[in-house]
């Protein structure tokens, strides 16, 4: 077996991620290596803490990349708070919620769930209300569920959270970047981002952040002994149990993030430089006006979906602006419509999990991906892969209606997007 | 705050990691995104397993990289064979193999260790009588200990491993893609590799592979009843207890970089684009010319530092040849060399950890920063620095030395080294 040089096809991708990257982003990847521990490079990693806060929110002290993807970060937060026997409480709307719920089980936690339907979210008081009656040390929930497109709102349960005294962590993994993310007003203790998706840089970083609440219990668990004392000293007595991993222990991380600079892993070097200049865009731009955008893309497309004849999947009001979910037409493969899709034209959509796979298509318009060529070229090539499916669609009318929607928003912005 | 636009200082990187990476490699990192479904991209993760079998020399089924640095791959190795209170053998003869230790001992390891002084190795025999003492299930070792320049030789515990059913694991994070790691011959049972040192892929991303004895503790754990049946479905039946940790499940994993594709985490698009690229030029190389060429400039930069009136830390018959490590002289604040290397020449060297840290500096001739002028650079930069700082070194006779090396090379091969 011989290996040819590396090649690969362009995709114009509108799934839920991994998503298209900026240019600027590719490039910056593309940079030299610089050691862990060189001024140049500890200096980057300052900095994008700093942007991260920004992008939170947040005034927290800690807002870092974990290495890994999306999970990563989501483990690594559950897993430095969760000891043996705590109670976990986890509002479950899609598929999401469940890996939630599977790594608070993994690690010990006696886990509450509640569920609603698929394509629906919860009324907040009804969390608070199960809140009131499990008493749960903890809260994990789900902030866009890409699995049905929908959100969650969250500063209902974390006004109350906080009022109970519980820990709020939040899987913003779907929209950060995209949409309002607002940790310190929400009341959200500990939140996890991820790159792939609205921030738009490729996957394999996960970005964190919580506050001296979280940063409380992460050190009252037990230090490690072993190990060589400059590495592991720690100042701080402990009374919880050693934080199981090694790996995505935010004790160990926090030290090699802070002044203290304690050899922990190898930062991800081109990584971090990809995260960095995505966070610069994102901040360039300014999240206001990125929120806009999302929003008016997602306006297009859902414009163009249901004058083409299609209807959407789930709650209206509970919509996830990253993410449209469209219900696939009775006696329609969606696995065939997908394939046409990518291979004739490129173009990559997402299908769903569980119980909606081969019930729904699932559209992104996230970060860089999230552009009026991209919507564009989606609608009419979706309408032609449909039409080639025999299936009855309006001819003409998604790209007319969604083309209504730019030129109207271009007279009242005056602006080219 | 605001931030500028991203640029970075070029660095000559020669520590034993992360080190400089082929600019191809930075190229194909700056590729465009491809969906983790998109067939274009699961033929590029049937390719890396391929590649992976080939670099670690094995037949295993088994050979993907974990999304994470090295460390993560060490941890999903580890974690997901050992249950509560099963016996490791750890036989520690650096820093890393202190690191090892903690993982098991995090994850409920019974950990028996045997230690030999920093700048040795075990004798095999001395391992293989513990092993009959202590009757492990699991024996962890470092193959190469970036700390102490030592390497272990690994055969003879493999074969007595084999013998007594004791599974062994082996981080060679230092040394894949620098110097042996055989992984079939040598009956290694799980090995971790890392990408920012001889593979010369920028870090972030953990190679690991394993045989089916491995494999069957694996597929022996309690299944993770929670989630998605088609997403968690599993057909084998489980004695043992759930593995701890999602994000580092191999069973997911395997199941993910297998032909079922069940959904896990994304995979990080970039960073499999680099190391695919990075292997290519590996296998394009060819292993056993690589290691020559480690060896060429190993052999160069030692006798160059000989020559300046330097000394070699640690037992030379156990030298590592990817990292070299050289005694500080006297009244040197090596800390102060290496600033001075870094600000003045843009040279990175690295210093060492507990009881070595101020004592040695530690030279990577590492992947693609393993090249003629790097070497030749350094001792002449390294020379200059010394004499800025007092220290009586025999002038002019470290770059001659090594020029020698590499003359003399030059007529045996007719290479362009």
């Amino acid at each position: 077996m011989s290996f040819s040089r590396f090649e690969i096809p362009l995709r114009t991708i509108m799934t839920p991620g991994p998503v298209e990257v900026d240019p600027r982003v590719l490039q910056a990847m593309s940079s030299p290596i610089l050691g862990q521990f060189d001024p140049a490079f500890t200096a980057i990693m300052n900095e994008v803490m700093e942007m991260l806060r920004q992008l939170f929110r947040t005034s927290n002290r800690w807002a870092y990349p974990i290495d890994g993807t999306s999970r990563a970060g989501i483990e690594a937060l559950l897993c430095s708070i969760i000891e043996q026997g705590d109670k976990v409480l986890i509002p479950i709307y899609g598929r999401f919620g469940y890996l939630l719920a599977e790594i608070c089980e993994r690690y010990g936690a006696h886990v509450y769930t509640i569920e609603c339907e698929w394509g629906n979210v919860f009324d907040p008081k009804e969390v608070i209300n199960e809140i009131k009656k499990v008493r749960p040390k903890i809260v994990a929930i789900v902030h866009g569920e890409t699995s049905t497109g929908c959100m969650q709102p969250l500063k209902e349960i974390g006004e109350f959270c906080r009022e109970m005294d519980v820990l709020l962590v939040v899987d913003a993994v779907a929209t950060i970047g995209g949409t309002e993310v607002n940790v310190d007003e929400w009341y959200l203790d500990g939140v996890i981002g991820g790159t792939q998706k609205c921030i738009s840089v490729p996957s394999g970083m996960a970005p964190i952040t919580y506050n001296d609440r979280v940063e409380k219990v992460v050190l009252s668990r037990k230090k490690v002994e072993r190990g060589i004392q400059t590495d592991l000293d720690r100042s701080i007595p402990s009374t919880g149990k050693t934080i199981i991993s090694n790996y995505f222990d935010l004790s160990q991380l926090q030290d090699y993030w802070g002044p203290r600079r304690l050899n922990h892993h190898t930062e991800a070097t081109s990584m971090l430089y990809a995260l960095r200049e995505g966070l610069r865009i994102i901040l360039g731009e300014g999240l206001t006006k990125r929120f806009e955008r999302h929003r008016l893309h997602e306006r297009a497309l859902v414009a163009g979906i249901e004058a083409m004849g299609l209807s959407l999947f789930g709650d209206k009001k509970r919509k996830l602006p990253t993410v449209t979910c469209v219900n696939i037409p009775d006696g329609v493969d969606g696995e065939s419509v997908r394939r046409m899709l990518l291979h004739e034209f490129g173009i990559e959509i997402a299908s769903s999990f569980g119980p909606l796979h081969g019930k729904i298509w699932r559209i992104g318009t996230m970060g860089y991906s999230c552009r009026k060529e991209n919507i564009l070229r989606l609608l009419t090539a979706l309408e032609a892969v449909l039409v080639y499916h025999s299936v009855r669609v309006n001819r003409g009318e998604g790209v007319q209606e969604a083309l209504k929607v730019y030129v109207e928003q271009s007279k009242v912005m005056n602006a080219g997007w």
